[in-house]
């Protein structure tokens, strides 16, 4: 049973592993800094008619590579499946994994998604309940663009501040059995409201949130930054990044460059036109599916702090005037099994 | 801990008490059958510039509604609020629970919303790590008509099968400390594809899922129908409620009638002019929350199982050939505590 400690964090008691990871990404992504980890990449498009039935066959194809790459678990053993995404009521997710015959629970957490599917799906097994949960998400860098910004025939010029949609999808396994990195302490995050209103900037609005629930997780769990080895937020983007980094010391919350980073600085280098770097559900599920959780397995990062953002908005409700929320949530994964470092 | 049951049913240990509702529904709604039961009606506007602020103001105010109503819980003692509803981007939700400053825990199951964020709240509260959790959905007739069909200036026809979006918002706050109705088990839905294409006809597409889900969960804890006092589904209006019975008639299952009803026949008359009858999210939240809720308290009925279902579809996944998908969510809500019947 997870106990509730401090203002709104809870450590869990049941051992939840991240048992394994999938993941599928774009071309540009493939090209990036972090290539060499994402073993498969499809056109955006995935030879499909439109770029959101497209999204939807990156999710569905993330998934059966989840499972077909997972031996001892099969798939009438996934007590449910956690899923969610950008696209108007979340079809990428549900028509992706219509053919699961398995129990779906839809999320809208925006890009902190995957965040947002570990955090219930961790709670739901530390719970007894659930067993083998599955966590997924997506995005596509073209039906984003149709659907929140311009055509794409367009060729609009992009702002500096902007950020470039991921295109891919990222799974986790997580489950009550297996070794490796647990999830040990998660921390939901509370909606923050900057009045930022430039959509052209989301990096400002879910840096306050992410600052928020890093300080409310080492309050809670009464840990220095320096506990975790990598705190990874989700794609707040560079300028997202330095913001985020300095609310942090301005609450005396040192923050050394090499232990915060950002999945939206890391998947992309700058020399990509990807202005502020990535963004996207896929941007942190992507990451943290390739990368992060092999640095986990390999033991290079022993204790992570993964802190996906959102930014809860729409172009209506942007139109409208209402400002650009902001929400993170977090979860430490650590390597505290058996072989796992002192 | 919850204990799982047959195929994908969770039996909950830890005592969850749907400890207190609120609901606010618009003039069409307290007009409606169930009238007396809403305490409280706003125009659909209420009073805000745009439909959608104004279906944010009817969550928010629900929300308010719900704290205020509930001596014993202050707000620092809800540990998480989770919501969702159908804008793009479920911004009716982020915007109106901004100022609630809890964790904030997104959800997209379209119509079945209500049903889903209990299932995941009783769950958290079972697993032990959390004490006090909302659950809350909204849903706005006009604000849908714009997203999903027509302006509503066209005054456009109406399909005889098509269904009415209620307007309205519905919250639970769900303890584990209280008397009354308390959640015992959970059944989460698989998505259903009966390749069902005509938005005209939700109904068709939910039924499926319905059907599905309470033959699963009767299946899983070896329950006949007649088990509970009362079954009602979400929001499947005339023809959906329809098929839902041939179904399990199909499958062996007989529904009586009065024991076998749906929140989108019960919240309007025929002759309000509603079609085939209410829909939204907000249908089963508020008929949950101001009705089904009463029957419970006051013992009319000891035995519930409330069945929200929803379409996961988009007007674009619609428009693209997508068939329209179906899911549904079981909670089991009974009287067991002190002074239950036998």
């Amino acid at each position: 049973m997870a106990v509730k400690t401090g203002n709104n964090t809870f450590v869990l008691n049941r051992p939840v592993f991240v048992r394994n990871t999938a993941c599928i990404v774009g071309q540009k992504e493939k090209q990036g800094p972090l290539g060499r980890y994402f073993e498969r990449s499809e056109k955006d498009d995935f030879d499909m008619d439109t770029w959101e039935q497209a999204e939807a066959r990156f999710v569905g194809e993330t998934y059966s590579s989840l499972l077909a790459g997972s031996p001892g678990v099969e798939e009438n053993m996934i007590d449910c499946v956690l899923g969610g995404d950008l696209l108007n009521q979340c079809t990428a997710s549900a028509c992706g994994l219509k053919k699961s015959g398995r129990p779906y629970l839809g999320l809208f957490g925006a890009c902190s998604t995957m965040a947002e599917s570990l955090l219930i799906g961790s709670l739901l097994i530390d719970g007894g309940g659930a067993e083998n949960v599955v966590c997924i998400t997506s995005s596509n860098f073209c039906s984003a663009e149709k659907q929140f910004r311009f055509p794409l025939e367009l060729g609009s010029q992009r702002a500096p501040n902007s950020q470039w949609t991921v295109t891919g999808s990222g799974a986790a396994l997580l489950s009550s059995q297996g070794d490796g990195p647990q999830i040990t302490a998660v921390t939901p995050g509370i909606i923050c409201d900057y009045n930022v209103t430039d959509t052209n900037n989301m990096g400002a609005s879910m840096a306050p949130a992410a600052a928020s629930t890093i300080l409310m997780h080492l309050g809670d769990l009464n840990r220095d930054f320096s506990y975790y080895d990598l705190v990874v937020t989700g794609d707040l983007g560079r300028v997202g990044h330095a913001l985020c980094g300095d609310i942090l010391k301005l609450h005396g919350v040192g923050a050394e460059e090499a232990r915060h980073q950002d999945c939206g600085m890391m998947i992309f280098d700058p020399s990509q036109g990807t202005c502020a770097g990535g963004s996207g559900c896929g941007c942190s599920a992507t990451v943290f599916a390739a990368y992060l959780y092999k640095q986990l397995k390999e033991k290079a990062v022993n204790r992570l702090l993964f802190v996906a953002t959102g930014a809860l908005m729409s172009p209506v409700s942007v139109k409208q005037g209402e400002p650009i929320l902001g929400i993170a949530h977090a979860i430490a994964i650590e390597n505290i099994g058996k072989g796992a470092p002192a």
